[in-house]
């Protein structure tokens, strides 16, 4: 397949759309970008890499970094970590408090901002603190994007502290639940640091493909994680990636991917590669509207679907 | 792979399983059936059907009438269809009341009790009758599974009717808000009466072909829906096929299936085989113990998994 | 004090705000009423009797008959009943599944649609039929008012029954959880019929006398029901009478009262009078709009408030 | 009436049931307290005084506080403070975070936690400190009471704060929606303060005297706020101040109040008297059981309900 070409149609036909989504605007650090952007990298198992668009371009890879955790958290945990956090869809918006409440403070899985923040706190345990937790989470993603460039943008991390009170609410409500090790601050200022990470699609595609190969980078040959876990992964992303829009996916896409507010998307076609794709516009559930559009035209040209 | 050898495998394995499961109860017609048995088959693209146990003991198929129900509702309805029912996962118990009223009368997805009652209401208005709806749903049925000798238990349907109260609820309250277009009575009748359709193992495995050759049964070559209709309706069987342990199964078997309270279910492989399994004993949420145990087997044994 | 001047200042000053409110519109039979009216009434202790505006007018008393289901089924069941309907106030709007759904079919209070349902239900197994038992309610109703010629409008009666679809919801929720003796249809045809009970503010004012004076008719001296069963009725009025705007009345008006959909409200002062007024408009939780500044205006010019 | 010999006529009677209640364990300090005590005392508008049992026993009065805090705010906030919390029963836990976010981060009334929570932002606001608003607050208790002796418990406001995550939550929630004006941990500290004030019956029968006899207390002379603004506390009282249990207070006692987890309980008989109960012991909503019996019996054998 020429995938080039198929990506220089895809950019094409959602130019049009690229005014339609609407920027996250609630933190402050994000809300000035241009939403007439695109680009999107595809990444094969040889390593080679297909891109179109600003695919050099930098940014904030937000609730992407989520995946980055769950599999650092899988290799520490075993079976008892479930307790903390289940893998079933919500059927919530991505940061309501109603279902952890009703369910004891145990969040319904580590995609949602609750089981994202959970997670974090269980690194931070595992490594002692904060910094060091923080250190691993972005030494593993420079280990897997095979990228030793890539750093957080410290001012986003701190812009959104400053509005992060309803993360603070989640976090509280767990601990409350004891259902969170650490301090509140602490675990909430980690996990928006590692939400802080930039990188572009190029990296991000890069960084995927240990997840479409059983857990295993087939350019490096480093296996991260199990096959077992791998899977787990991929059916964690495809059924609670994008929040209470995780069925639209599905359905209209049919890839396991992951999407964060800054506007990007990653996502897997397992057995054969790992695709980024980037733009700030969001639709109404927060993912970003014209890179579902362009990772359905994708499957949908290539045939590429799980299903 | 000797997949005759893998099925005796598992069938060992779960054995001792067989009573730790609970019938459902609240059918009296379905509460009398002895736990302790199994069948499992599968049906290649050749037609060939591998099995185990009790494949040819018919059982009252229940909810898998859901996937066939709602294949015909697509091939008649197009988008607007979308309006009435979603294909988000609900995050809540199968027959809850909470969340459709929420959501003004809209069911989240075709595979809760709501979502397929409204499609069977849907099914009515197309065929101009209920009696007349029944009739195309049991033959699209027995198309499917290339077997005429197909019928409902009308005891089943009768006792469930008895006992239908929560569906009832859940159609009059979408009647309340004008997406129900037929006699609540007719439509929760005619649901029960495809409820309470049987089949075994083998007919179901044979049944489910088409959906894992993008609609196109591989056998007979009959195109039974377009690729992206199947494509949808795998994907709605991955995120919602199992109520609120859909996660669970993506994560633990990781092929798209549905389950009905009569103990059986039904899986994909795409582009390989469809596979039932049967066993009367249920978890907790109302999915058959033992037979999401072998299926999960099942991939881990093949290394099968979509993901 | 001059109570016939205090009711023609009040008519003065709510006059204006007649056009504010909006009638009931999903009830067909009602949908047509002139929102331009007003009655007010008092009945004291002796009998004496002061009225302004259209206090001969009859209108539909709708919800206002769930006092008087509530006292009549007090009168028969003891302690027991309360597992079958609660006297909390619920914090959703009257005709809410969530709440009945969550706490298994028990309505909270009678004087939720589901619990003046539940309220009939009790009183067809009481008198043997839903028939008998509509005949000892509007006997009854009779009895209190000191007037023969009380009826129900038949056509309000039907035409709710037709768009009675949320009631019947509610009603098969209940029966689900075996909280209904009767059959559905015919329980809920026997709440639209008590519902469409046509009364004028003269009427419901002198009917209401045996609330303000501990269950004992004042004028007549029959005992009713026992001063204890009096006191709960009149606190079930003043926390659950106005539905999610109970707060609000107690708040503004301080009285122990009751509203209907079709513009009525009664209330009591104990031990000194009933009030009832009747405006057609309504506010945005279903209460009469000038009846409860009406209401406000009273008890702020009398003082006569229970705080 | 011979109150001294009602009192203890009831003392005598809920003695055998002081061992049946629960003490609030979730406190640390308050969670080594002897349930099998009781105190009983009632003021009359001359300053007379009636108590049996341990009625200068000091105890933590904890949610009796929210009374003294909403009068103080109501003295200051005119109506658009009512923009900020309600005043309609909940139907909730009097923690719960599930309606605060479906309302918006508006608590539904001053009585449950984050009603209570966001009061004391509003004193802190206005009063220009969080020290400057608690000793405000203490002040007006002490006049009130007409006591200078009277104090907080650091240990118990310390206890509280390092379990007080879920109050943390809740505040966290109302600040993301821009409903909380000051640092969340300032605020909760502070609520934490109020709530740790020390009192007995004797002192809080005679604080609560102003609020039955309309703002006015009618031993001193001072009026503390406006006739409406006291009958408006009175109305929250009956209808949202014991929790999820209001209106079973309402019910079987009749009498505006409120209670606290330290096991007190306030109400007040409209233009007679005020009274407070104590014992440790609670039931399952959170209110002194044996106090919630004692003030029964006493409307009972005095007739002094408001209904």
């Amino acid at each position: 397949m020429d995938y080039q070409k198929i990506l220089e149609d895809i950019e094409q036909e959602v130019k049009p759309m690229l005014l339609e989504g609407k920027v996250a605007d609630y933190i402050p650090a994000l809300a000035g970008i241009d939403p007439e952007q695109f680009a999107m990298s595809i990444t094969l198992f040889d390593g080679t890499q297909y891109s179109v668009g600003k695919s050099e371009k930098l940014f904030s890879i937000q609730s992407i970094s989520k995946v980055f955790t769950y599999t650092l958290a899988l290799k520490f945990y075993s079976e008892e970590f479930y307790g903390r956090v289940g893998h079933e869809p919500s059927g919530d918006p991505f940061n309501s408090l109603v279902q952890l409440e009703y369910e004891n403070g145990v969040p319904r899985n580590p995609f949602i901002n609750a089981g994202a923040i959970n997670v974090t706190d269980a690194l931070i345990t595992h490594y002692g603190s904060s910094k060091s937790a923080y250190n691993h989470i972005i030494e593993f993603i420079r280990s897997i994007a095979d990228e030793e460039e890539i750093y957080l943008d410290k001012a986003v991390s701190i812009s959104e502290m400053e509005k992060g009170y309803r993360n603070i609410s989640l976090a509280s409500l767990m601990k409350s639940f004891d259902n969170l090790d650490n301090s509140v601050l602490d675990v909430v200022q980690t996990y928006f640091n590692h939400c802080s990470i930039e990188m572009n699609t190029q990296m991000l595609s890069r960084a995927m493909l240990y997840l479409a190969n059983h857990g295993l980078d087939p350019v490096t040959n480093k296996a991260y994680i199990s096959p077992p876990q791998a899977k787990r992964i991929n059916a964690v992303m495809l059924t609670c990636g994008h929040y209470d829009a995780s069925g639209d996916f599905a359905y209209n896409v049919g890839l396991p991917g992951k999407s964060g507010v800054g506007g990007g998307i990653v996502a897997i076609v397992p057995g054969k590669m790992a695709i980024s794709v980037w733009s700030p516009g969001l639709n109404a559930q927060g993912n970003s509207l014209v890179g579902t559009k362009a990772l359905e035209l994708f499957t949908t040209k290539t045939g590429l679907s799980i299903f």
